[in-house]
């Protein structure tokens, strides 16, 4: 497939002019043809217009159609799988296997919401009924679900340059609700990037969507994002990447005339308690899958397990040489952007040069392109609590072991966290038995707990809470991953004493769409005449 | 009762000292006994500090005992009703008739809530159980609910002394999810708000709850609200009052290092479009109903309809003329507060003023007190597009007719509303027929869509929404009224590979709670064992 170095809005390409940037071959270090505009003002002001148009339309049309819509999107993307591929390995090093998993997932995400939606019952019908003849005032007939927000900003993801970007789970869940979307462009990945939009904007016209349901803005800066989150007609923001990044997203949106709803996910530490039983029973194979967690995918997720919390001794001095000796075998990984390759640098250099947070082991030496080696720091609980800047993300394949004195000395640390994505804890049952107050802690941390696991791995099902306080997320309520995150872009409304047919098809008597509803308080498929016949 | 006018931090008054303020009679304009004495900052502190200690507690309490307290609450109100209407009516000017509908929907939201969550259901579990043998991964177990935020701070609202205000809907929603509630008292009724936080704190020592679950600050300025809003251990607020008053707290809010949710309900004008065919039909019925909507309890409700529009016409000068001989006819009411009287005469004075929008008709003159006025004005289209300032919101009896040269013309202004919490059409099924385009555009515009109704009268049930985009509130995806409001104050979280008996109990398999839960996606009150006989 062609491509062409341009955005595009609605059917149409951008305007060429812009100032122009590439993408860098992270296991090279060289530049990748072709060279891509960004988006003029025009440009997002033109996409900012067809979205809001087409929201008028898109938002009216049938799950099934919408559903369609999202399978053609998911079968598109399989169909031109190798090129995809192809070029996200060159734009990310990331390997084959990591890059086909993903591009997996992609595809089902689609089918996943597509599937949600003809079900249905996401919208959460209620039907309160009327009673004409309530003393003193009577009673009006009440009927409310989720309908969709308005045009949704989605900015992609360095770390998934399809689950998390043009066709990832922000898409699909805003898409799947009802609203149009338009993307900025990750810069690092600018090709894969084209490569889906084409295939979105082939789907939107083969499913005889409206233009404007999809564009694509490309920008080597800043500027293009700030426009859309400060765009009058764009109602919400779905943004993966760094908290410094989310928050300035945040502000812009909170200081609009209209603030509107951002939903980043910025990334956590992922802090995991090792309890003593745990520790003594499976140091070894903790250790190892401590190791391959860290350094999947070059330990560029958001789940990375970033701290880890033992009791001091014995066992966990044992462990600890364990995992050095894994993290020193540790083959060099090649990050995604020079950009990140030197905040990785610097963030294990500032660690390294203090005495209190020894590099306890470090990989294999760097060998070509953005390559980085693995490291592996030590500490103690008073160091750790002493400096905040230990418990803030290294993104890339390193962690920090901090040994703690006691067991009241684990849980002042586990009161002290921040919010996060995910706490793991290892322990037997009669460790969880003894550290309750620990897990209640870490429930109020994080938005995901795991037992006797390890963070990276996110399933896509509708039980995934992939979200977690401040500053893990702008938005602690909610979920970026899995079925629930639907409900980030759509907003409740109700319906009194509306005729039946001029309801959605969700509220009216028949329940033409078998959705479970909830009628007068009792959960229910049937239509309105049969739970009533049935109270 | 004795009133103490000091603010309740935990089981203990807070200083004195602090600058003093009294109600005022609305009926008189005389101050009422007793004074109150602002809380001071380690009045804030120490409720902020008590309340994220009680979280701990009470987040865990079983929903069997978090129901206990709020039905203790309900009939506490109900025990000491006397007191408190006579109360509220001295500082209110308001009907005794309304104060008993209001004291009556207070003690039923407590109840509601109560049975919400011994129900259960509300948590919406969803449990999609693990596959171990997964190839080339296994599948992790993943259960997720929602649980309770941390302390939430709710601001007391003018108009709903009883049901918005200490022991309203926010704090019992806010209660039934699991927080605690700081409640910022309002300035205007403070002997109401203190008799209900009597009964509150009675109610929690009844039910052994710990201290801090709930606390109440009087304030006769802005600071204890903005110190609230600011302080870090606080989680969220909800707040109902005028747009300027909930913007200050929303920049508040965002602008925190950990910044967090503000609910802010705004107010709205409650726009009511009257289509020919009603017109035609039962104009003297919509006028009659209009006027009772305008000046139920002076016009101090968030849903009074203050813009009315209609196709220019015969029937429509008719109409106007039957709406503003019932306003002539309309008694004086006093307004709340000194504040609200003077933005009331001012805002009428300002429409007065203009040649463009002639006062049709006014009410008798003021008696006594506070009392103000009905005011009735008209205007054509063109100036209504003109003149943003006629779009906004005046609290009190008054309302604004806006004649339409066209069906264009309608659907024009339709797109150029704002947000509001409701919007409301009259008409026949030929005229629903005809205006299918109104109908959904004012969906994008309003939280409840009425037909052939008037927006007072907020129904308590489950498929209400009393929300709507901005400005009418600050978050348009949630509702502050009926069931749905709960989740407001509660976040998603996924728990991956617990043990059974140490998950809560509404994610256990033999689901002892028998809620509804999602297993495996499919919606069901059965233990895990029996779902998956099932399937």
């Amino acid at each position: 497939m062609e491509l062409k170095g341009r955005s595009i809005i609605g059917w149409a390409d951008g305007a060429e002019g812009g100032a122009q940037f590439s993408a860098i071959n992270p296991a090279t270090g060289k530049e990748i043809a072709p060279k891509y505009s960004s988006a003029s003002f025009s440009d997002i002001d033109c996409a900012a217009n067809l979205a809001a148009k087409a929201f008028a339309d898109y938002s009216r049309r049938s799950a099934k159609q919408r559903a369609a819509f999202l399978r053609e999107i998911g079968k598109g993307i399989d169909a031109i799988i190798g090129d995809i591929i192809e070029r996200m390995i060159a734009e990310t090093g990331l390997t084959e296997a990591r890059a086909r998993v993903e591009a997996g997932r992609t595809s089902n995400q689609m089918r996943m919401f597509a599937d949600i939606i003809e079900e249905g019952s996401w919208v959460t019908a209620h039907i309160d009924r009327g009673d004409p003849g309530r003393k003193p005032q009577p009673k009006p007939d009440l009927r409310s679900m989720w309908r969709p927000l308005g045009p949704v900003v989605v900015f992609g993801a360095s770390n998934f340059p399809l689950a998390y970007s043009v066709a990832g789970g922000d898409t699909a869940s805003a898409f799947a609700a009802g609203n149009p979307v338009i993307v900025k462009a990750h810069p690092a990945h600018p090709g894969t990037g084209e490569l889906v939009a084409q295939v979105i904007r082939t789907s939107a016209r083969a499913c005889e969507m409206p233009e404007g349901v999809f564009s694509i803005l490309f920008d080597g800066g800043m500027e293009v994002g700030a426009s859309l989150v400060k765009h009058p007609l764009v109602k919400a923001v779905g943004f993966t990447g760094s908290q410094r990044g989310g928050r300035a997203l945040m502000d812009l949106a909170a200081a609009r005339p209209e603030p509107i709803p951002v939903y980043a996910e910025m990334g956590s530490t992922n802090p995991v308690f090792i309890l003593p039983g745990a520790m003594k029973l499976r140091a070894g194979e903790i250790a190892a899958g401590l190791h391959a967690s860290v350094t999947l995918g070059g330990g560029q997720f958001c789940t990375k397990p970033g701290l880890v919390f033992a009791s001091a001794g014995e066992e966990t001095k044992n462990f600890a040489k364990d995992v050095a000796q894994r993290i020193s075998a540790s083959a060099p990984h090649p990050l995604l952007t020079p950009g990140i390759r030197s905040a990785y640098d610097n963030a294990v250099a500032t660690r390294q040069r203090r005495s209190e947070t020894p590099l306890a082991a470090s990989g294999t030496a760097p060998a070509a392109g953005l390559d980085v080696s693995a490291a592996f720091f030590e500490t103690d609980a008073r160091t750790f609590v002493s400096d905040d800047n230990l418990s803030s993300e290294v993104f890339g394949p390193s962690t920090l072991l901090v040994s703690a004195g006691s067991r009241d000395e684990m849980l002042k640390i586990a009161r002290g966290l921040h919010g996060h994505l995910t706490a793991t804890i290892h322990g037997t049952p009669e460790d969880l038995a003894e550290y309750r107050d620990l897990v209640e802690i870490l429930e109020s941390k994080a938005g995901r707990v795991i037992f006797n696991g390890f963070p990276t791995g996110v399933e896509v099902t509708s039980a995934m809470v992939h979200g977690g306080p401040y500053p893990a997320t702008s938005d602690g309520r909610s979920t970026a991953v899995g079925a629930q995150a639907i409900h980030r872009f759509a907003r409740l409304i109700s319906f009194q004493n509306f005729p039946d047919q001029a309801l959605p098809l969700e509220l009216q008597n028949e329940n033409p769409l078998k959705i479970w509803r909830s009628v007068d308080g009792n959960l229910t498929r049937e239509s309105i005449a049969a739970a009533h016949a049935a109270v």
